[in-house]
């Protein structure tokens, strides 16, 4: 089993690598090669046996991705984007990166010849949907996306089930939730905060909460996140049908509940290390986010999140903090 | 006011521009000029005092869509695009014609500089819309064509939004229903018998109807589809918010009601020229296709479709038979 990776060096990226590395195998078929691309030089993975092709190349540029499915690697999980602020900051490269790249990946998979048709596995995002929503979202709602990165990810998941439904690739999209608990440090994602008020605390360090603690939204950990791309590899064509974009499952969850789950598992000193500085562009760019999802086919496809909050933060204590938690 | 429509040689680009070489006017705006372009050249209105410009031009080949703009047509019609079948028998040219020729067109308007910001009204289809669907097509469902000019329509209709969204022009997109009766000869679409039905008839000869009587469609006359694009034009950004892109409304009907009108209006003798000749890969194509659309924003907004099948017949008879129906 050969396996593409484009993003490889991202936080995801890293993680999927890693979790295949150590299950050796995907879809029962051991992994003998990992071609990791990104635009930066992707680390090879430790305690891999098999052959590793990492390089820093742009999808999107000519000849590249041609290059990339060059050794006809049975399983693609496409990663690579330009993250949502960059997208709406930089018009041009939103759309070169993350219509134009994925483009290029899926003309290049069509035009490979030898009758090659590799699953790939895409990952977009609930940007896709835009507000005013319904009290949750069901599978079947439209996608009218408010930002250039979610309209990117949305016109990617249509020409993936385009050219899956002509038979060049058999492909599935998944969209994540917001990724909670995000390791590493604090950035300027107004998302941020949702990760920071439970890793700085965990870390012995204050955090700030921008918005009130009745804010809802629905968070998946990056070790579900792992877990859907890797579940999404798995499913047929006979199990997926036409409708190849998945809205993921994820833990719909306060502020507040977010706060409780910390004191419970941490304790109420950990938890007062959050500090509230309300932020006026903060609370109105949240306003404007999807609180819940119902993602009704992904559950009955198999896809798993956390269960309750309390798990998504024991998972970072596990994942990032070798258990233990600073008193 | 200078009005630049693509796709100017077909037959809904024909009937618009005739249409508004009758008001002589656009939004209040005495029209100035025509740029008319299309791949095959467009023959310039007749009646008409002002400039035209007509052309036969490719938007997706470079430099077409800047020249195109180059007059700053303050309202552009984008109408230009490969039919559902070539498109699905010619991958690449549907994909160049209907989605790089789209995006090309709204590049050159974002780039123009000058404050260039026009209104654009693109002419999308139902066939965004894919099957398995809800009793009838409520306006937040989702976008899973079915063919790959489906995939092109839904796809250039995200990009107008992220455009209009951005501020690099005012857009709306139509999603036309089937448009019924069609001037002409027979053409080989699927969809050919719902016009062949009323017009061969019409004008004295027999018409094969491929399906059962059962069949439910909704149906706009060309006339209305007309109207939906000059009432399209007229409408603002506060009218149409974030969510630009509109089903159009129709009658909604089965096959023995369009027959039932047909002999209303023209007699028993004209309805028995439709002959039942059942073709299975028909029944099973149209067996895919949308029965009810809800369009309830469409109707807030004013567009205005029939209100019954004996209208969309008695449109054809005025327009195309100068009133007159053989016998």
């Amino acid at each position: 089993m050969h396996i593409l990776i484009t993003g490889a060096a991202g936080m995801i990226g890293r993680k999927l690598t890693a979790r295949l590395v150590k299950d050796g195998k995907l879809n029962g078929a051991a992994i003998g090669k990992f071609t990791l691309i990104d635009v930066v030089p992707p680390s090879p993975p430790a305690d891999f046996g098999g052959e590793v092709s990492a390089s820093a190349s742009d999808l999107s540029a000519p000849g590249v991705a041609p290059q990339a499915i060059a050794g006809r690697p049975e399983v693609i999980f496409h990663l690579a984007g330009v993250v949502s602020g960059e997208a709406e900051t930089d018009f041009e490269k939103g759309y070169r990166v993350n219509l134009d790249g994925t483009r290029a990946l899926l003309e290049a998979v069509r035009t490979a010849g030898g009758g090659y048709r590799p699953k790939v596995v895409f990952t977009s995002s609930i940007a896709v949907y835009g507000a005013p929503f319904p009290y949750a979202i069901p599978d079947d709602f439209h996608l009218t996306p408010l930002t250039s990165y979610g309209t990117q990810k949305a016109m990617s998941e249509l020409l993936l089930a385009d050219y899956n439904r002509r038979g060049f690739l058999d492909g599935v999209g998944i969209r994540l939730p917001t990724i909670c608990v995000r390791p590493g440090k604090p950035n300027k994602a107004a998302s941020g905060f949702f990760s920071g008020i439970i890793r700085e605390p965990l870390a012995g360090q204050d955090a700030q909460l921008p918005v009130a603690d009745t804010v809802r939204h629905t968070h998946a950990s990056p070790r579900a996140a792992v877990g859907f791309l890797v579940h999404a590899a798995s499913l047929t064509r006979d199990q997926l049908g036409p409708r190849i974009n998945l809205a993921m499952p994820g833990v719909c969850c306060t502020v507040a509940e977010q706060i409780e789950a910390l004191a419970r598992i941490a304790g109420p000193k950990v938890a007062a290390r959050i500090k509230r500085v309300p932020d006026e562009l903060v609370m109105r760019i949240v306003a404007g986010w999807s609180e819940r999802i119902e993602a009704k086919r992904a559950a009955a496809l198999g896809f798993k999140a956390e269960t309750s909050f309390d798990d998504i933060i024991r998972a970072h204590i596990e994942d990032e903090l070798g258990g233990k938690v600073a008193g």
